[in-house]
């Protein structure tokens, strides 16, 4: 057999999507995980529990691997040049990963390719902060009329503070409203970003893939609503979106991966703002949660995709396969049993599309999602939303 | 977690692609495999290794498994009945997979429900064929007008003759044209039927799955379409299908899986006969090839309400999702490496869908398929025959 072997690092719930898309593909999977218990270790055939930030254990795992692609962005940079070194393809590769690692690299990268962004700057203390929101509250060229982009604080406050590395689902991320407020993101020795506090309408995300030949797929452009920091619901395509911003969107996504050489897929994370424009808010190179509506929605998923790009393969067809499709999350609630709650939520929509993770159930964790489809966005809605609420126990009827 | 187990035992493409549809379920899946390179111990993560026809091996296997459910339908009877006496509950249970796996019982008992069939007996030896030809040729009440059904050979042959366990793929079943002919389906020491050479127009099959609960769904009625006795494709809906016919061999499949107590999937395959008849041809209690389009056709696949039938779930959407959808089976052809052949007909075709299964390549035998829907018959069919053929190997541009 020619089929190529496919090395996963991590375990999480995308790469047991990434698995489960590459089952038809006849590839072979294998996976680095963490625990046994891992979301991706309980369904895939072949795996090997290890630490990823061991150079000697990812060095033996991707002896035999045919390409090493990612669950997550936290393989140390200096780990994948040294698996390249070694002859074995990193998809995305350390030059291009490094922009969905660092905060800091993405920004000046960002800024240099000319991709609009928030007003930012690396700052060093509570009063560099200070510096920084004095800064983008003087206005000058960068400041729209009317003080939209400098919110509406005093002296440029408030101001976002992101540690650069290690940052997800809102950790890592604080919101400050003075000097006073911005002294606990400095504690852990890692540089911290600041960005102004956008006065955005709502998140959009621009999902693309593209292969090692350069072949690229845009998929239609969506919106994220966030509840508390994490991502809550996808609709695809953004209800009321322009079709000049949409394309305008899809080609920046479609720039950022060229520019930084992205292989694979490519969420960028965008904010729309009242006066019709798109900044970018963050990147993610692998599979993404506001890709997830792709498994039941589009004519090829982003995992599919994925492994497709990572394999150099041609890539598939990215369009809709429904009129609208809507993805919410499902969170942990109090009530450990999701299984119970499939009886009620299978009977109520047979369309339903439940994706679940095998993970634990704990308050607020994501341990999996739900698609559904169909012409009536409020239908579709909410389902999606009844489906999800139930599973998590916030609904009980 | 309370998330149940659900034991596969069979480690062949039907069960990788049942796998496949529970990954998103969240279950944990079970396999027995012969060997770690059969088709689904390459993409499971929890493979026991060992012999389906040693109890002692399935009683250990059935150790921590919530339910069972088969590949195919060679576990014997008797083991079945013993796993029930265990307290596992066993999907289809022995009682209904019994008709799957013994054709003398089968043709017993859908005669017995008045199910239409063609004319058959167990016969004990060559003359005894002969006596059955002459009997069919004699023709009577079961006789058509033009002795339609009773084939056009002399004195009732050709006969089909099979025997009434352990056959599948035209294995197990010979096509005879007198009594000379009629000896070496007897030297296994397995009973044989006799059925006339049934005069069809085409065959079709009805795939339904059914819940424990007495809950059942219906796939479109498709059209099956043979090339030395393998499924060559699948075309869902059957093109031209009255809805008189279809709706009668959606009620015919519903009431045998009544009858006989079936759940999980049911595969019905059908003749349609000239005068616009259908007969039963054979059952398979599982997922079947003739429903392998529902993965990208339907809204829900036969595979994923395969799974949720067995878990007494209820039962996802069977409407499909296109106008057309086309199955082709991909056979191996003379060369064994047909992943390089992925380039061109992925290229050629971004909509293509590919279902390999992780074997290798022999000549004439099932590797995987190809699904491809949409709204023009031609071109859906034209799309799936190419890829087949280009990744067989038998069309090289």
């Amino acid at each position: 057999m020619t089929f190529p072997v496919v090395g996963m690092v991590g375990g999480g719930q995308l790469a047991r999507m990434t698995h489960e898309a590459g089952i038809p593909l006849g590839i072979r999977f294998k996976l680095l995980s963490d625990t046994p218990q891992d979301s991706a270790a309980q369904v895939v055939g072949d795996v090997v529990i290890g630490d990823y930030r061991d150079l000697a254990t990812l060095r033996e795992f991707a002896r035999g691997c045919d390409v090493i692609t990612f669950d997550h962005e936290h393989v140390p940079t200096e780990h994948l040049r040294a698996l390249e070194a070694d002859g074995i393809p990193v998809r995305p590769g350390p030059d291009a990963l490094v922009h969905a690692q660092d905060k800091g690299v993405m920004r000046a990268k960002l800024t240099e390719i000319g991709a609009p962004c928030p007003r930012h700057r690396i700052v060093s203390d509570p009063a560099d902060v200070e510096a920084f929101a004095a800064e983008i509250s003087g206005g000058g060229a960068e400041r729209l009329d009317e003080g939209r982009w400098s919110g509406d604080g005093s002296g440029g406050f408030p101001v976002i503070l992101k540690t650069v590395r290690g940052g997800y689902d809102g950790k890592g991320v604080w919101f400050v409203r003075s000097a006073k407020d911005a002294e606990e993101p400095f504690r852990a020795g890692v540089p911290v970003l600041a960005e102004e506090k956008v006065d955005f309408t709502r998140e959009l995300a621009a999902n693309i893939v593209r292969s090692p030949h350069g072949q690229a797929v845009a998929y239609p452009v969506v919106e994220s609503i966030q509840v508390d920091g994490v991502c809550d619901t996808v609709i695809a395509p953004a209800p009321g979106l322009s079709e000049e911003l949409s394309a305008q969107a899809q080609d920046l996504a479609l720039r950022i991966a060229k520019e930084l050489g992205v292989v694979g897929h490519l969420a960028v994370e965008l904010f729309e703002t009242a006066d019709g424009r798109i900044l970018v808010n963050e990147l993610a190179m692998r599979p993404h949660n506001s890709g997830h509506w792709t498994q039941d929605g589009a004519i090829t998923s982003q995992f599919a995709n994925h492994v497709r790009a990572v394999l150099d393969l041609p890539l598939g067809d990215p369009r809709p396969r429904a009129e609208w499709t809507v993805m919410a999350n499902v969170l942990g609630g109090d009530y450990p049993d999701m299984y119970s709650a499939y009886l009620h939520c299978m009977a109520r929509d047979p369309q339903l599309k439940i994706h679940m993770y095998g993970k634990d159930v704990k308050p607020g964790r994501k341990v999996g999602h739900v698609n559904t489809y169909g012409d009536d966005l409020a239908d579709v809605r909410e389902r999606a939303a009844h489906a999800a609420g139930y599973l998590r126990g916030t609904i009980t009827e």
